[in-house]
């Protein structure tokens, strides 16, 4: 093919994973340098852009961008940014990119709430050392509710660790074993731990109520790593202080959860800070990502990850 | 076979697991009721014990049973118990079934550790939401000491979170791909995480010093789940009160580690009180051992775990 001008937020990424193709002409712009360094001749060149990573007015360079053809984002979710491409320049997102660190990050959370490390931690400084038998995840009934990429990665570890796994997603795919959140009602009362992975929208918004949590029994463990807003707070609270279940949240709603919310001081709770995807796991495989994309970009062959016009 | 009489401590394992094989008499001793409250008959018919687990003076039982035959510990380390039996007690014992939950320990604690659980733990109750970006499990470099069946274990689940997993042992195995920890001073210097899971022995007290610390890279995180007297004690306080090095043990040296002991407050250490085995999944592992055995024994096959006459 002729010459292409690729614009990508990292620099030197040939030199871990090789060199570019030929005819690629890669620039790097990481989203925090003002954009008005770009020399204007890449501006008007760029046909290929790899948007930097969480900058949240990253976007503002796109009109700045006259032969743009394709964009691709490091985000799962891109909703908002499609409105904003021109007609003809395709969309790509990071599908996939965040999915061993936010898989792992939820089993730390089981983990940590099963083996109860944030008791040990706490009897390690108060000077205490009074072992206690446990709850396990080996043996234990899990269930995914929101049953996609990340839900898969979490399967493998759990599997792993000897946990069962239930799947659930909005509609049942009889064929993967996969039911229908409808089903929850009945699936719900026979399991030891609810891990929710649901993107935020008008289906998914307070799903997880009070009559949900009213089905799981005694102890059971609910873990959120999706959208904060799927998970009903209140009813959350009610079924938390009075230690009937316990949580792992990486989630919450609101978000940030205020300083003096009465959530963090409940027993067995567990929350952390929308870190799940934020991890070193990320980096690497956002490279491998961005260097597969340019190959394909350079060889006219048909880019990964396209996020469908609605 | 001709009837014979076999001693459990757990009562109806027969509900769970389906009915004991013909012609086998099975009788109830938790280690816990006064082993007075046996009837005489039930002692002196006895062939197969299966002992109490974590009953420490259990062994109280041995003189009492004149046919006794074989005995089955729940417990990996028999050392003490074999010099107790009789010329023809075969001895057996319960390899295999701490793995699950030691293994799923140390992978809590590797998570805790790299996606710093203790902080957001801290954080929660501080009122602060200040999320940052962590290290991952994924694609880190871990060295399990002592590869056996726990870590063989362990190794499964650290796969399944996309790590690399160095076995290391006493003796090299390469078929195995398993290197001897002669060969430590080459491999430290490339990894983010070692795990230790060594028993005690003259061979092993120690092992794990100020020299083989100093190898290990910045940030790289050491984890013992084998016995405490295999880490100096000093040297890993030395390397982690200046942050070069972090922690996560659940054995220690002196344990209990003294309630004023300064590696409970060093950074980026995390202690857990000698728990990793002692867990939920324990014991349907071993009832599971149990019945398994008792088939063997009425069907006069060979029974498992075979602990050798030294």
């Amino acid at each position: 093919m002729t010459d292409t001008d690729v614009l990508v937020p990292w620099p030197q990424l040939d030199r871990r994973h090789g060199p570019w193709p030929d005819g690629v002409r890669v620039h790097v712009w990481d989203g925090v340098t003002p954009a008005s360094e770009l020399p204007q001749d890449v501006l008007d060149a760029v046909e290929f852009w790899v948007m930097p990573y969480a900058v949240p007015d990253a976007d503002r360079l796109l009109p700045r961008l006259p032969r743009l053809r394709a964009v691709q984002s490091l985000s799962a979710g891109v909703e908002k940014l499609q409105p904003q491409l021109a007609e003809g320049v395709t969309l790509h997102n990071g599908r996939g990119l965040h999915d061993a660190s936010t898989a792992e990050h939820a089993l730390g959370l089981i983990l940590a709430a099963q083996r109860e490390l944030p008791r040990w931690a706490a009897d390690q400084v108060a000077g205490r050392w009074e072992p206690h038998f446990t709850r396990s995840l080996a043996d234990s009934r899990v269930a995914i509710v929101g049953y996609g990429s990340i839900g898969s990665a979490l399967e493998t570890r759990l599997l792993a660790c000897e946990a069962e796994v239930v799947r659930v997603a909005r509609r049942a795919r009889p064929d993967e074993g996969v039911h229908a959140i409808a089903d929850l009602p009945e699936l719900l009362p026979g399991l030891d731990i609810v891990v929710l992975v649901l993107p935020e929208n008008p289906a998914t918004v307070g799903l997880f109520g009070p009559k949900e949590m009213a089905a799981l029994p005694d102890g059971a463990l609910v873990v959120n790593v999706g959208r904060g807003r799927t998970l009903d707070t209140e009813a959350l609270l009610a079924e938390t202080v009075t230690g009937r279940l316990r949580a792992a949240l990486d989630v919450t709603d609101p978000e940030p959860l205020p300083a003096d919310h009465a959530l963090r001081h409940a027993p067995g709770v567990l929350i952390t800070p929308h870190v799940a995807g934020g991890s070193a796991a990320f980096r690497p495989r956002a490279e491998r990502l961005i260097v597969e994309q340019v190959r394909r970009w350079a060889a006219e062959e048909e880019l990964l990850n396209l996020f469908p016009r609605p």
